[in-house]
């Protein structure tokens, strides 16, 4: 068996995530023992989320151990097997790590998958991966979307929220979205059909509730909340009667202390609501929620795009593109 | 007619309210256009909500406008009358004004109310008024309470926060008060019967989420939520998978700059919910309110505690009184 590079979390990040923090290093691939089937890595998801499993206090996960590989969502080949339904040659699919070869073991959460089924294997990250699954079952169960609905989506160029407002039209609402800088901005409403784009770059609270306001001139009955800090504030500040929140994400916090939500008054003012929500309480629908963005996909109506780099030995830069925001649609490493 | 003493807004408080925001002038009684009626007012219920009437910006309600008695739901009796259905000597409840006679009219909000159906008139302003409709629609509706849960409440020696932990307890659940001092504390377990009393006097953030942890072994499944700041963190801290936060009011950032909420993304892990609520949505359901609480405090269930001040004179002193909490219960001024 060939040797296994493995992207390890070395040190706990204090604040942003600097190189050092992690180490490439070179180990034997393992021996399998029996129910055990050893994976080769094709692609795997780079997200946010992923920066708080590296904290000590964990999140919804438990934190990944120092000297562990950083854990990822990847899809790849069974490379070797002594477990029943996953032979060398299966796709699969499940929350492995960044690395040349993953173990696993029936009954986890690893998934057979098929390349035939998808246009690209890769959208089993994207569309029909979390990321996908999170933009249908966030916006459809968690914001209820009426027909007519202003739908503010925060970090509206990033893998989920781009998605959440082509769900916000299919759905025959006003979709508004804020993202970094003009080229995002164009994309929103050029490439993803959103009816009004806001950067939010050099606007502070009042310039950003201001342009809210103006792109939501009937006010905003939901936000898709994947920011936090001013942007949440200045959502805030514009909600309609009733109005529902649902937080999928804090992007501006997971490197810094949280600024606080300081406008959670308007919930009162507004009778408004903050949700949290998280994809894996949906798992057992996933079938349902892949086979409706799949109908959309293939009918035009949700253009993903996926921004696929290259190499192990590039896992740092590529992560921390979702912090710079200069990535392209849905972040994606090659591994093999 | 006699002349009418008014307690002014004259400028709109910078932080805390002083005591040259106000001016209490004396004015001739107004005269009565048809359909009028005027209102000896008795007794004023001074709330926290009064403050932010005072800003510039209004919240649910207009604001004040500067040289306008200061907005309050107050009882008294029809003086005179040119109004069908208000007749003179008739007691009457509705939002009017720290003054000693309001004008009001029919088809306002003003209502009649039947003295002798309760133990002291004054139990309008507390237990059948805004705070115990508040209590009862807050607790029963928003935050959706089932045996055996655990409920936090945070203003816990206020007029809501003493009822809906009286509430929580009828309800079988157990009831986990913050309040601040030894003295409220002790009269949160002894007088309203929750099971344990946290004195938030003295704690920061991280004191006050483990002594929430050691009172709520169990985790906290709602929140019924009147302070804000390091309280509302501490509790989001410790919320159960689920748990709902009904957000009532946020005290500790009327007077000042908000400190914000930072722990938001505890409602990503907890997949829990904030909600704002507001009395004015439950006003159609007032009878069935008032009702059931009038059985529980007619059987004993439900102590209520009102504090009474005497004269308009005192209005900034007791107004104040509810910043620094050095109120017992309910605050109410008599006026007459």
């Amino acid at each position: 068996m060939p040797d296994n590079r493995r992207f390890l979390l070395q040190r706990r990040p204090d604040g942003e995530p600097v190189r050092d923090d992690f180490e490439l290093v070179t180990e034997p691939t393992p021996d399998l023992a029996e129910g055990q089937f050893l994976i080769r890595n094709h692609y795997a998801s780079l997200d946010p989320a992923m920066r708080g499993w590296m904290d000590a206090e964990g999140n919804y996960m438990p934190p990944i151990p120092l000297g562990d590989p950083v854990r990822a969502s990847t899809i790849g080949v069974v490379e070797e097997s002594r477990a029943e339904g996953f032979e060398k040659g299966q796709w699969v699919m499940g929350l492995h790590a960044l690395e040349d070869y993953s173990l696993s073991q029936a009954g986890g959460f690893t998934q057979p998958i098929d390349p035939s089924l998808v246009p690209e294997v890769t959208n089993y990250l994207s569309i029909f991966g979390a990321v996908g699954m999170t933009a249908y079952f966030g916006f459809l169960e968690v914001c209820e979307p009426k027909e007519g609905d202003t739908v503010l989506v925060t970090g509206a160029a990033g893998a989920v929220g781009s998605l959440v407002g082509q769900l916000a039209k299919i759905h025959g609402c006003r979709a508004v979205g804020i993202a970094g800088g003009p080229e995002k901005c164009a994309k929103l409403t050029d490439k993803y059909g959103f009816d009004a784009a806001i950067d939010y770059k050099g606007k502070d609270e009042e310039a950003l509730t201001k342009a809210i306001a103006e792109a939501a001139p009937n006010g905003v009955d939901m936000i898709f909340e994947n920011v936090g800090g001013i942007i949440l504030d200045a959502g805030l500040m514009n909600l309609n009667l009733g109005a529902r929140v649902g937080l999928c994400g804090l992007i501006s916090e997971y490197n810094t202390d949280p600024r606080g939500a300081r406008n959670l008054w308007q919930l009162i003012v507004k009778r408004a609501s903050i949700r949290g929500l998280l994809v894996s309480d949906y798992v057992e629908r996933f079938g349902e929620g892949a086979a409706k963005m799949g109908e959309w996909a293939a009918a035009g109506k949700l253009v993903v795009e996926e921004q696929v780099d290259e190499g192990l030995e590039n896992a740092y830069d590529s992560f921390m593109r979702l912090f710079a925001g200069t990535n392209q649609g849905k972040m994606i490493l090659k591994i093999a």
